[in-house]
């Protein structure tokens, strides 16, 4: 593996192999700290946290982390207290599974803990998240949306996400669910930001310098709405389907990093190439 | 409705309203000439010709058009027989239903009949179809390919169309298959065929200035990948997931048109304005 910098985020678009290679989850025990990691998986975003649980304990320790715990923060008056912190002292990794994104963000938001982890990304933390706990990585988060439909304008229901990757909109079980028509519409609200969507187990890595890779089975589908010469998205007539032109989109398979700052695609292997020609 | 070229092509993403307003197939009945069209229905695509054809018949006559007639030609021998040409002699609108591609190419594509309809579009003739019967209107189809799952190399299937639209690839059922993965996948392997997939109740006509516009209940996908920087399309390892950078994707509903050759978008009702503002 090549350098890379500091990974601050893990963000997994579901359905992660559990019991073949485990690719992605070996990869979040690697980055954590591997013998000496630390994992602690909160079971918030799901309504069978014992199971859930459990399942990630088992895995990670099969995966030779050092410790596990699985902690379940069921309200924000939990989210607040001062035991919860200092159970976060030693940890190298707080892991989301999946579930709701409405109930990590409406638990955790502004709480006491959702601070103390925001805070500590800058001293080495590494956030990650599977599914819904990919979802609420973003300030603004897809709650749901139409698939497998024309995109509608006021279809793709938003709310604010955790915060912890900002300018982005993230996605999961993208291709999976044919969810490029909410990404779209999406985007399309606000074209600055960049839309992510991550197939099943497909997950990128976000590091201090907001450099993303690639790690799956699958691919991310990048949505970049800066050109964009057209949408009938603020008009009247809410339920109409969406009319956008000129998004620019782009396909990456594991091997291939991005820069969410000049928004370019590069391979891996070739670190200091850009795969894409300057255009005029 | 303002005025525009002569239509020359019908292309619906299949799943037109037949029950309810029918709005695509009343344009059909009146680009073809309302009460003084002559249609002729080609069920070759189907398994279930008479019931297919019996509900396109009543569909049209319901719609008032002078006359329809049903044919379900099942081989290339009937394809070249001189009858089958007599019939088509003043015929406004040939209408192909939905079904399997390859049954209309295989039968029908390099026939008498293939021939005589394709001389016909110049002078009017238009040629219409669904789902099927709008898949084979371009010169290179998708036959098959996997739906909601990462774009892969080599799993979109093409076979060689019928050649009545140039440079372009359709695909139908779009949002509602999520197939943008598929239409990504066929367009990275020549990035100079522009993809278009076309949803469940939505139309493009094209008109003999190669101009599209498109009507119905959902949208129009265009993927144009001209400025495609990279792709991974060629290299080996065929079955892993698709690389590919900058491509241009459109989203237009009705109301919307789209000019092939210049491969820009705009409004209809304003239609001497470019939505898009130039690019330099």
């Amino acid at each position: 593996m090549e350098k890379e910098g500091k990974t601050q985020l893990i963000i997994i678009g579901g359905g992660e192999d559990k019991r073949a290679d485990k690719k992605i989850l070996k990869e979040v025990v690697y980055l954590s700290g591997k013998d000496r990691a630390n994992m602690l998986v909160v079971t918030t975003a799901t309504s069978y946290p014992l199971e859930v649980g459990e399942e990630y304990r088992r895995i990670f320790y099969d995966l030779g982390v050092n410790r596990v715990d699985t902690i379940n923060i069921a309200s924000r008056k939990e989210a607040n207290q001062k035991q919860i912190i200092r159970s976060l002292k030693d940890i190298d990794c707080v892991f989301f599974v999946g579930g709701d994104q409405l109930r990590i963000s409406s638990i955790l938001g502004g709480t006491e803990f959702h601070h103390y982890i925001q805070d500590k990304l800058e001293e080495g933390l590494i956030i990650a998240g599977t599914s819904a706990g990919a979802s609420m990585m973003s300030e603004v988060m897809v709650v749901e949306g139409d698939e497998e439909d024309a995109p509608r304008k006021c279809t793709v229901k938003m709310a604010p996400g955790m915060g912890f990757l900002k300018g982005v909109i993230i996605d999961q079980h993208f291709n999976q669910r044919g969810r490029i028509g909410r990404l779209l519409g999406a985007v399309a609200q606000n074209p600055y930001t960049l839309g992510i969507g991550i197939d099943e187990d497909t997950a990128i890595i976000v590091n201090k310098e907001n450099q993303i890779r690639v790690i799956g089975s699958g691919v991310i589908t990048i949505v970049d709405g800066k050109n964009i010469g057209f949408t009938n998205i603020s008009e009247q007539y809410p339920d109409e389907p969406l009319a956008i032109t000129n998004v620019n989109v782009h396909i990456l398979p594991t091997g291939y990093k991005f820069n969410l700052i000049n928004r370019r695609a590069s391979i891996i292997e070739e670190e200091t190439k850009d795969i894409e020609e300057d255009r005029k």
